[in-house]
C-alpha cells in the first residue's frame, strides 16, 4: 500500500455520474432526460507535483484517456507505460484528455504517488487540488464505473400469470434482471411492478423491457422492482436477478417492542438505503433524479441513519454543478437555497472545512446569482424569468413576495456568515508551484450587489422585513404574501420560521399551537413538506404528535403493504388507487428517499440527540418517549456514537465519544465517554 | 425535398467537432490535449414548434439520443419510431439527451419539418433557433461525423528503403491509411513524413503509427504526409491511402505567366485548402489546434479563395466556445481579441446579422471579460494572472502596457460599436412560444463596468491615450511600451497602427517609410507577422515591396521543394534545417495555413478587390500590377465575383454583381455588372 489514489479534477467524478444518472430515467419506452442543464466534467486536465526521489525510478503512469508525460516541463512519454523518473528533485506532469469520460490518473510508484496533493487544472485557470474517491486506489479500478456491489436476489414465490411468469422478491429492491433463453423462445417481455398490480397490468407497466429474438443471454439494466412479469412468445425463458446496492453500513438503529413502528422503521431504512446510490436519489423508480429539495430531507436523514459523508459530498457536488448559473438549482428557487444551507449544515455536523472550501468557488457564484436576482428595492426574493417558486404542492397565495422563500433566503445568509468564515483567505496550497486560481478570475462581484461579507448584515436587515411584513400578531402566524392583501395563511412560512429559527422560542411555540396545532389551517399533503411540519412539532417539543402522525400515516403504508416507504400515501384511497400519481396508474414511487422521514424524527427528537458545535465535538441528549413506552435507540454522533435506551420510566445513556450533556427531567448530566447513565 | 434538416442547439456541433480536433494532436505516440479549456456541447436539449396540420399523420422522429416527445406538453412516444400527430395546431416537442456526443433531432414529415424555425433550448434558459448544418439534410446524415469527402491517393513513386518501402504520393496531403496482410507479416510500423527525410529517419519521424500482429487489415486514422515509410516484421503489407477533404470550390484565382509566381500561389492554396477542415486548422501535421490568430488570417485569406461562410462561423463558433471566461481565447489575450474583430470584420464581408445575434451572449461575455482585467487607471490591457502578452515570436519590451496589444483593444471597441448596433434589441422570434432567453438572466454588467453601448466613447478615449503615451514623433513611430523608459521600437505597433487605422494616412505612410521600409529595425522573423507587415505595406501602397518579399520568401520554398506553403522558412538555412523547429528534427509544419497569405496579398492589393460597405453591396477595384508584367485574376466579392485582368499595359475588369468602382491611373470608372471594362 503506497496511498495512491486515482486522481481526477474536483467535481468530474461526480458530475461525470451526474450525467449518467440523469440520463437513465424510463417512463413506458421512453427515456426521460432531465428538465434541467446537466453540467459535464472536463475534457482534459493537467496534473502537477514537485517530486522528489532519491534514486532513478521507472513508474507506470496509469491514464484514464489519452496523454503525455513532462517532466520539468519537457515532454518525454506516452501514458498507461513505464517512464524513467530521475533521481532528485523535479515537478512531473500528466496531461490527459478523456472525453468519452473524465481525465484521470494513477500512479502508485513510492515518491510519486498520486492523490490530493498534486495539484489538477486546465491552463490558465482552475488549479485546485486533485479529487479522489476511496473507491478508487487500484490501478486496475475505474472511476468512470461506479462501484456498486452485487448480490443475488431470489425471488420468494413464481406463479404463472396470463402467459408469462410472476416473479415476486418479497421487497423492493434495485438491480439487474438477467435471462437466458433458446433460439425457440422468441421475443421476451419483462414487466418491473413495484406492485404485483403493475407488474401484471401491462399496458400500464411504467418499466418495462422488449428483448428482441436474438442472443441466448440479455442483460437488463439495473432497475427498481418487487414483482417481474416475464413473458416470452414461446416457452420459459430462465431469470435471475441481482440487487445492486452501496455498501453502507447502519450506525443508527431504533429498536422497540411495537410491531408496527418497527417496520415503519425498517420500511424507512429500507428505502433510504435503496435511494443512496451514486447520490440521494428521490425514488428508485422515478425519477432517479438528484433533486436539492429530496437530497437536503436526505443529508438529514441520512447524518442519523449512517453518517456517510461521501454520499452528501457526492451529492452537494452533483448539484453545484459549475458556474455560471443561469437557472436556480433543478430550476426552483428554493431548491437552490436548501443546496448553500445544507453546505452549512453538513460543515457544522462534520466540521469538514476542507470541503467547503474545495466548493467555495461555486458556492460564490450561486450565491452571486440568488443575490443578482433579488427584489432591486425590498431585497426579497421574487419570481424571475425561468424561476420556479415552488416551496410545495400546495394551494398558496404566490402574489408577490412569498413569505417561505424569504426565511429561506434568511436562512441562506445565515449559511453564507459561516461559509466566508471558512473560506475567507483560505487558498489551496500548492508549494512553489505556480499558482492560478480559478476563483481570482472570476469577476469579484460589483459593489452594489452581492458580497458575501455582508451576509450577517443582510440577515439581519432581512429578518426585521420579513417580520414587518408578512408576521401577523393577531393569528399568531406569517402569512403567505401582504402583495395580495389576503393575508392568507398556510403553514409553510410557519414550519420555515420554526426549522430556521427566524423567531424566539416563545414565538415557535406560539406559532406551533396557533397553526400547526390548529386543524382549520389547510393541511400539508406531501409527506416532502408534512417531514418538515414534523420537524417543526419535534422542534417545539410536540412529540406525541410527531409519533401520533407517524403511526397512522406510515403505520398506514405498513398496512397497505408497504416495504419501502412511499412517495405518498393517503389514508383516504384504496387498493390500487394508492399507486396513481401524476395521471400515471403506477405514477407513485413506492420507494422514495422523502419517505424515509420517521429515522430523523425518532432519533432526533425521541432520541434526542444533536449536535451543539461544529464538528458535533459537545452534543446534548434530550431523550422525549412521548407516547412510547419503550425504545433502545443508537444515534450517530461526531465521530462515534450515542446510544439512548428508555423503559420502565427510566433513561439510559452510553456515548463512545466525550462532550455529550444529558437532559433528562430537570437533570443534566455531563457524559463521558464509554460510561453508561442511568436516570 | 421537404426542406427539412438536422437541429441541434446551437454551436453544439462546433464544440462537438472541436473537442474531437482538440483530442488528436500526435507526436511520436504521445497524444497531446490542447493546453487550453475546451468547452463541451450540452448533453441535452429540448426541441419545439408550434405546428399546424390540415390532416392527421404520421410522423418518423429520428434522433441522435434517447429521449421523448410531446404533443401540447403531454408525454406520448419514445424517438426513432413513428409518432401519430393530430390535425389542427399543437406543441411538438422533442427532448433528447446525448451524452456520447450532441441531442439532434430530424423530422421530414410535411408540416413538421425540423428546421431553424424550431426552438432549441435546455429548460428555463437558452433558449434559441435551433442551428442546422447545410450537410445534413438526410435522415441517414450523421451530424456526429464530419462530412469529409474522400478520394483515392496514388503514390507517384515507391522504392525500397531498409528493411521497408518508401511511398511517395508527389505532394502534401492528409487522410487515412489503409493496410493489408497476411498473418506471417507480424507487426507493421509506419511514418508519416511531410519531408523524404522525415519518414525515414525512424528516431525522429513525429508522426507515427505501430500496429501490432493481429488482423488482417487495419486503418489508420487521417494524418498528414507526402511520404509514407513502411516495415513490417515480416514481408511486405499493401498499403492504400485516401484524400480526406471538403470539397470546397475555390472563387478566387491567379494566373500568371511568371511560372514561380505561379507555383506560389499553387502551394498557398494547397496549403490553405488542406488546413481548412472542421475549422481553420493552424498546420495538418502539428498542431492541428485552431487558434485564433492563425484564423484571423484564414478568415482573411478564406474571403480571397472560395468565400466558404460555413468554415469562418464553424471556426469563430468553436473559438468563442461558452462562457463564463476565465481564461484567454488559446489563454492569448491579442487572441480574445482578434476574435471579436474577427466578427465585425466577417459581418462587413457577409452582411449576415443573424450569425452576429446567435453568437451575441458569447460576444458580450467575451468583451466583459476583457474589460474586467484591464487597468483600472489607464484602461490599458496590462498582464493579469494566467494572461499571455502574446503579439509575436519576438524580442519586445513588455514592460507594462504593451503598445500593439492597445491597437488591437482599440479595434475591439471599434468592432464592438458594430456588433451592438446589430445586437440591440435583437430578440429571436418564436411566435407564441414562450421565451427564456439565455441572455436575460447573465447578470447585466455593472454600472462602472463594461457597457458595450459605451465601446464608441472608450475606443476614442483609448486612442487619444495610446498617441499620447506611444506615439513618438520623433521616430515617426510608436513605441513598444513607455513603462520601460527605453522608446524601444519594432514593427509590431507600427504594423497594427496600420491595419487596425488608429493613423490617418498621412502618418501611415510615414510609419511605413520610417518603420517598415527601414532595415534598422529589426526584422520580424514569423511568417505570421509577417503576412500582418505586407498586408501594412500593401495598405500604404508599397506593392513592389510586398511582391518582392512573396517572391524571395515563398519562392524560395518552392525552389526548396515546397509542395505546400510552410510554417517558417529561413534563407540561411540549407537541407533538411528548414525542417527543424520547436527542439524537434521535424517540428517545422510544412503545410501551415498562415504560409498562405499571398492569396490575400495577391488578391487584395495587385487586384485590388475589396468592399466599402456591409456586404460588400459596394466595392472598389483599385488594381495595382506593380513588379508584375501581365497578371488574370478572379477575386470573389460579396455574392459574386471580380475578373481583373492586366496585360500590356491596360487592365480589363468584369463583375457578376453591379457596386463596383474601377480605379485606374486617375480614373474613375462604375462597373455594371456583366460587362467588361477596358482602359
Amino acid at each position: 500500500m503506497t496511498g495512491a489514489k486515482w486522481i481526477w479534477y474536483p467535481g468530474d467524478y461526480e458530475l461525470y455520474h451526474n450525467q449518467l444518472v440523469h440520463n437513465r430515467r424510463e417512463e413506458y419506452d421512453w427515456f426521460i432526460p432531465a428538465m434541467w442543464h446537466i453540467v459535464r466534467p472536463e475534457s482534459a486536465c493537467r496534473f502537477t507535483k514537485k517530486i522528489t526521489l532519491e534514486a532513478e525510478t521507472s513508474a507506470q503512469i496509469y491514464a484514464k484517456g489519452r496523454g503525455y508525460v513532462s517532466i520539468d516541463g519537457k515532454k518525454c512519454s506516452a501514458v498507461n507505460k513505464a517512464v524513467q523518473l530521475p533521481a532528485g528533485t523535479f515537478t512531473l506532469t500528466v496531461d490527459i484528455s478523456c472525453p468519452e469520460a473524465f481525465p484521470a490518473v494513477f500512479i502508485d510508484t513510492p515518491g510519486a504517488e498520486t492523490d490530493e496533493t498534486w495539484a489538477a487544472h486546465f491552463d490558465g485557470a482552475g488549479r485546485k487540488h486533485a479529487a479522489w474517491d476511496p473507491a478508487f486506489t487500484k490501478a486496475e479500478d475505474d472511476p468512470a464505473v461506479f462501484p456498486f456491489s452485487y448480490k443475488e436476489l431470489k425471488p420468494v414465490s413464481y406463479e404463472p400469470a396470463g402467459d408469462g411468469i410472476l416473479y415476486d422478491f418479497g421487497r423492493e429492491s434495485f438491480g439487474p434482471v438477467h435471462i437466458q433463453r433458446t433460439k425457440q423462445m422468441g421475443d421476451i417481455h419483462i414487466y418491473y411492478g413495484e406492485s404485483r398490480e403493475e407488474a401484471l397490468d401491462t399496458e400500464y407497466t411504467l418499466v418495462r423491457e422488449h428483448i428482441p429474438a436474438g442472443d441466448d443471454t440479455a442483460d437488463c439494466p439495473a432497475r427498481a422492482f418487487r414483482y417481474i412479469y416475464l413473458k416470452a412468445d414461446h416457452g420459459t425463458p430462465a431469470l435471475s436477478a441481482e440487487e445492486e446496492y452501496l455498501p453502507i453500513e447502519d450506525i443508527g438503529s431504533f429498536r422497540t417492542e411495537d410491531d408496527q413502528l418497527q417496520a415503519i422503521w425498517d420500511i424507512c431504512t429500507r428505502a433510504f438505503h435503496l435511494n443512496s446510490r451514486e447520490f440521494y436519489f428521490d425514488g428508485i423508480k422515478r425519477d432517479r433524479w438528484v433533486w436539492s429539495g429530496d437530497a437536503y430531507q436526505s443529508y438529514k436523514i441520512g447524518r442519523y441513519l449512517f453518517r456517510d459523508r461521501e454520499i452528501t459530498k457526492r451529492t452537494i457536488r452533483a448539484l453545484l454543478g459549475k458556474p455560471p448559473y443561469f437557472q436556480h438549482i433543478n430550476t426552483i428557487n428554493d431548491y437552490s437555497m436548501y443546496l448553500i444551507i445544507a453546505v452549512k449544515e453538513y460543515y457544522e455536523a462534520s466540521g469538514d472545512r476542507e470541503f467547503v472550501i474545495s466548493v467555495k468557488d461555486e458556492l460564490y457564484a450561486l450565491y452571486d446569482f440568488i443575490v443578482s436576482r433579488l427584489d432591486e428595492k425590498t431585497g426579497y426574493m421574487v419570481e424571475r424569468e425561468g424561476d420556479w417558486i415552488f416551496v410545495d404542492w400546495a394551494e398558496m397565495d404566490k402574489e408577490g413576495p412569498v413569505c417561505a422563500e424569504q426565511i429561506l433566503l434568511y436562512q441562506v445568509y445565515k449559511a453564507m456568515e459561516v461559509i466566508t468564515e471558512i473560506t475567507n483567505d483560505a487558498q489551496e496550497d500548492f508549494g512553489d508551484l505556480i499558482l492560478h486560481s480559478y476563483a481570482s478570475s472570476v469577476k469579484e462581484p460589483a459593489p452594489d450587489k452581492a458580497v458575501p461579507q455582508d451576509a450577517a448584515e443582510r440577515a439581519e436587515k432581512l429578518k426585521q422585513r420579513i417580520l414587518r411584513d408578512f408576521w401577523c400578531e393577531e393569528k399568531h402566524a406569517f402569512i403567505d404574501t401582504y402583495a395580495s392583501g389576503k393575508n392568507n395563511v398556510t403553514r409553510h412560512a410557519n414550519i420555515f420560521a420554526i426549522m430556521f429559527d427566524i423567531v424566539d422560542d416563545e414565538k415557535k411555540k406560539q406559532i406551533a399551537e396557533d397553526v400547526l396545532l390548529k386543524d382549520d389551517v389547510p393541511q400539508i399533503t406531501t409527506p416532502y413538506f408534512k417531514l418538515y411540519e414534523l420537524m417543526a412539532l419535534g422542534e417545539t417539543g410536540y412529540i406525541a404528535a410527531v409519533q401520533e402522525y407517524i403511526g397512522s400515516y406510515w403505520g398506514g403504508m405498513v398496512e397497505n403493504g408497504a416495504t419501502s416507504a412511499w412517495e405518498e400515501y393517503d389514508p383516504r384511497r384504496q387498493g390500487t388507487e394508492h399507486y396513481e400519481m401524476y395521471g400515471d396508474r403506477y405514477g407513485c414511487s413506492l420507494c422514495h428517499a422523502w419517505g424515509s422521514g420517521p429515522v430523523y424524527l425518532l432519533e432526533r427528537y425521541c432520541a434526542g440527540v444533536y449536535g451543539t458545535s461544529v464538528g458535533e465535538k459537545t452534543f446534548d441528549v434530550r431523550p422525549d418517549p412521548g407516547r412510547y413506552t419503550s425504545f433502545q435507540a443508537v444515534v450517530p454522533v461526531g465521530e462515534g456514537q450515542a446510544e439512548v435506551t428508555y423503559k420502565d420510566g427510566k433513561i439510559t445513556v452510553k456515548t463512545t465519544v466525550p462532550g455529550g450533556t444529558l437532559y433528562w427531567k430537570g437533570q443534566t448530566v455531563t457524559l463521558e465517554a464509554e460510561k453508561e447513565y442511568t436516570l
